[in-house]
């Protein structure tokens, strides 16, 4: 009898969180009989995930030769390969954030300065921030522009990717900088992470010492207004809210 | 006493992981104590990195009201706050590919039949995989379409981008759609997950009712060839190696 479990299309073991014994003697018995029964059948791996209630199993998996794979906070997942070679899956190696370019009428910037920096000399920045698990990044723009100004704006294109390295815990990330039109201009400063907003003049901004040279580069790109547009391709996602995809103009 | 620890420029507790009493009942009351005097000088969480064979460590921490924060195959992190408020620690969402649009002067287009595609009537596909972690996007699609096909070939430009959020464990994929120049045409099949690599005809890729429609349409985009290439800013990273950015052209 081995642990309650599925296997998925590359041939890895899952086992059932539900059905896993809580007690970690019983826990490492069954473990050790059901791998070996797996290994006999030709899986190449396991994963298993752990809810955190049952941590004390984490030390007996280990002695059991499986290694941390990925976590979240209510969850870690641990692998385990049955073959001599070793099993490669891929776990997320990227965090994502979005800023955003909103320019209105009377060509003014649409700028925040965040309340950790006070004291940064090229104290205007584009408004934006992380994008959420499972959040496409256009939504996410509009998201963060709204909650740091007040504004509401509508995504129009991605002018720029930058892939940055230096990261916390050795995660890379990408930046994702959006061209957007405002629908609304009144200022309200809602996020208390946030020490000033306003609309700039964009001939100011890229005028100034103050600003960085990128920035004044990006906004450049927004102004010619040939980045890349999300677009639909018929029959290719289940469900819109699946995939996001931006295209060459 | 605490343990022994720094603190980051966010007023995070990093606990020195070379220096945790490694007896669990050892380390629960220092751990005990120590959290006690950190929430008395005002430090706002406490982000405790535990190697794979401190893995009896974790229960402990658990029942001292950590979190699991992230993972890789060697270390778990976990986070607790030390204020009434919930700490927001950014960690890893994405995984992330790149995929080449190689095609010669003879226009034809480099393809690849995945092993593991035996009897997908859709089988010739873009040469791509996963970008490895620290890695550049134009490095990591070179790399690619050496390892799967022998061809050498230079990264021009990026010419497409997609955000899917139906991934392995909750996490998205951005695949990144990149225009190559071949710089030799010998096919040599490397890759034992390849079971088949050609040059086709770029018109009979377009024209091919076995090929993915969004495959079509990125060819067709990489032909044009109005991509968004990388560039240096002067002064802007300390390295190349740190930071790549795809302008518009």
């Amino acid at each position: 009898m081995t642990l309650l479990h599925r296997v998925n299309r590359h041939g890895a073991v899952i086992p059932d969180p539900s059905a896993l014994p809580n007690e970690p003697v019983d826990f490492g018995s069954k473990l050790q009989a059901s791998l070996e029964i797996w290994r006999d059948k030709g899986h190449r791996s396991v994963l298993l995930e752990l809810p955190i209630h049952l941590s004390e199993l984490i030390p007996v998996a280990v002695k059991a030769g499986f290694a941390f794979h990925h976590s979240n906070a209510q969850e870690l997942t641990l692998l385990r390969s049955l073959t001599a070679e070793p099993v490669f899956v891929p776990s997320a190696t990227h965090t994502v954030g979005a800023g955003a370019v909103v320019i209105n009428d009377q060509q003014e910037l649409l700028v925040v300065w965040e309340a950790t920096e006070r004291n940064n000399p090229n104290r205007y920045k584009l408004p934006g921030g992380y994008v959420d698990p499972g959040e496409h990044i256009g939504t996410a723009v509009e998201r963060e522009v709204l909650e740091e100004t007040g504004v509401h704006a509508r995504f129009e294109a991605m002018v720029c990717v930058r892939h940055w390295h230096v990261n916390l815990f050795g995660s890379s990330n990408l930046y994702f900088i959006c061209q957007l039109t405002p629908l609304t201009e009144e200022i309200r400063d809602l996020d208390p992470e946030i020490h000033d907003v306003k609309w700039m003049p964009v001939k100011d901004y890229l005028a100034s010492d103050e600003i960085y040279p990128f920035n004044q580069r990006v906004v450049e790109m927004a102004l010619r207004g040939d980045g890349m547009s999300t677009g639909n391709l018929e029959g290719y996602a289940r469900s819109p809210e699946e995939v996001e995809i931006f295209f060459q103009p």
